[in-house]
């Protein structure tokens, strides 16, 4: 098995979140053998800041990295990646580490590719943002082969405060839906209660701070809830992606038979956004849904 | 104005809210003057207890207590207890401080009544349960006239461990519905990430801690997660309560013009418990719903 403290990183998909993996693997010592992104400029540009190579094709990531972490957009994102002509191309012994928010389907459709190509991965989805990414305390969700989970801890843990192992390739997709699926609901949810105090004309920091003290609360409130009152939309986690997400969730519901009545009506909320021209305001951005008073 | 730490207290509406609220009161030293409950035994009972007057009537509520504090169940029960037959009869002086969770129309509807009679009344909505009530840890969200507030402060720092004044008469009834319209919605979206985890075959512990670590946290993943997981349902809160509130919520989102969908699926999951007969089980109970495997 790979060493990751000897091992070339490779990183394809170079947004916010991969870049500042990047950048927190560089400070941790690790050797950066590619950095890729669908953008050559934003290569070459975090190639030239972290003093390392960046690779113009997915096949070069493959030859110059061992180890490469994959934090790419969606479901279509992850297909065209793992091909035999660009990361999957001579890519035996080596191994993936896939960070994107995916259905879990592609995990375990990938799977029969990743074993032809003699290669491992493992599933390593990411409940955190862009700082933490920054900082290296993200949680992690993990899920694969065992042994290869527990051989690549060294470098998990330096990008990492806290990682659970959920099960065989898939689970961790599955959680991570979940988690966004809740997440979700609780932010359309906080927007209603924002959105209604308003037009009654209550003070909504007063509000908030009740909602904080009583069976209202939740991690949203803290992370959402200043910005939904002041229309502080900066993108941390767009709209569109949340729609994906729950989309990902109620698709599951409706396999597995499971009626989730909320998750379809914030998904709905969030497709609202994307109609509206919202999509790319940061979830909080529901909030223009549910104030009377913003003109959309 | 009449001195709390002097007056006669009176306590109507003996649930378990209220029983405890007059324990703590018994237990502060404050003098308890009348106690009541539309079941005569449970306030004969609570009197033995406490070593305190019981009273027959609401008319004799008001002619042997100072302070009266109602804690009934409804709009209907609120406005059948302050008529010139009931709480209002010689009420001149009186101050009545409600801590029910009714319509903000009410508060504002019974303020000419209070007048009429020359009684003063407040709102003291609580969000908090049973334990709190018993240890005067309450959460108090308080609403009137500011001077009565003030004066009542001593009386209301003996029952609760934190206090926010909200504005004239209706507004704690305001804010009240949408904290726990929020809660609701967070209940019944945390009921569909465990029905659905359940679905999925996910271990729910495992899948509670991550939730707990992540965007998906709230206050009812502490409370409720557990209870939802292991069916245990013991009524802190009921689903008919949850409905009730989130049926005001949504009533005053119709009359402001604010879409609320989740609250509105959130009103109508409840609503379903109702008709299931499961409406007396905790809010917890909607987990019922969304575990494929639960018999209805």
């Amino acid at each position: 098995m790979i060493d990751p403290r000897q091992a070339k990183i490779g990183v394809v998909g170079l947004g916010r979140m991969g870049a500042n993996m990047a950048r927190r693997l560089a400070d941790q010592g690790f050797t950066l053998g590619a950095l890729h992104d669908v953008r050559a400029e934003t290569a070459q540009e975090l190639s030239r800041e972290l003093k390392c190579p960046a690779a113009a094709t997915l096949a070069e990531v493959t030859a110059k990295a061992d180890i490469i972490f994959t934090v790419v957009t969606d479901d279509a994102a992850m297909r065209g990646i793992f091909t035999p002509e660009n990361l999957l191309c001579q890519a035996r012994g080596k191994v993936f580490i896939n960070f994107a928010t995916v259905s879990p389907d592609v995990h375990r459709e990938l799977e029969t590719a990743f074993a032809a190509a003699g290669a491992q991965a493992m599933e390593a989805c990411m409940a955190s943002s862009i700082t933490q990414a920054r900082e290296g305390t993200l949680f992690l969700i993990l899920a694969g082969d065992q042994a290869l989970v527990d051989a690549m801890e060294p470098l998990l843990a330096a990008i990492s405060s806290a990682r659970r192992y959920v099960g065989p390739t898939g689970r961790a997709a599955q959680v991570k839906a979940l988690v966004n699926m809740v997440m979700n609901i609780n932010t359309a949810g906080l927007a209603e209660g924002l959105g209604l105090g308003n037009a009654l004309g209550l003070d909504l920091h007063v509000l908030r701070e009740i909602f904080a003290q009583t069976g209202a609360n939740s991690r949203v409130l803290e992370t959402d809830g200043a910005d939904m009152q002041n229309r502080e939309h900066e993108c941390y986690f767009s709209a569109a992606h949340a729609a994906k997400d729950s989309g990902i969730a109620v698709a599951l519901a409706h396999e597995a038979g499971v009626q989730t009545p909320l998750a379809e009506a914030t998904l709905q909320q969030y497709q609202r956004m994307i109609d509206k021209g919202l999509g790319e305001l940061d979830k909080s951005g529901i909030a223009e849904l549910t104030f009377k008073d913003r003109a959309l």
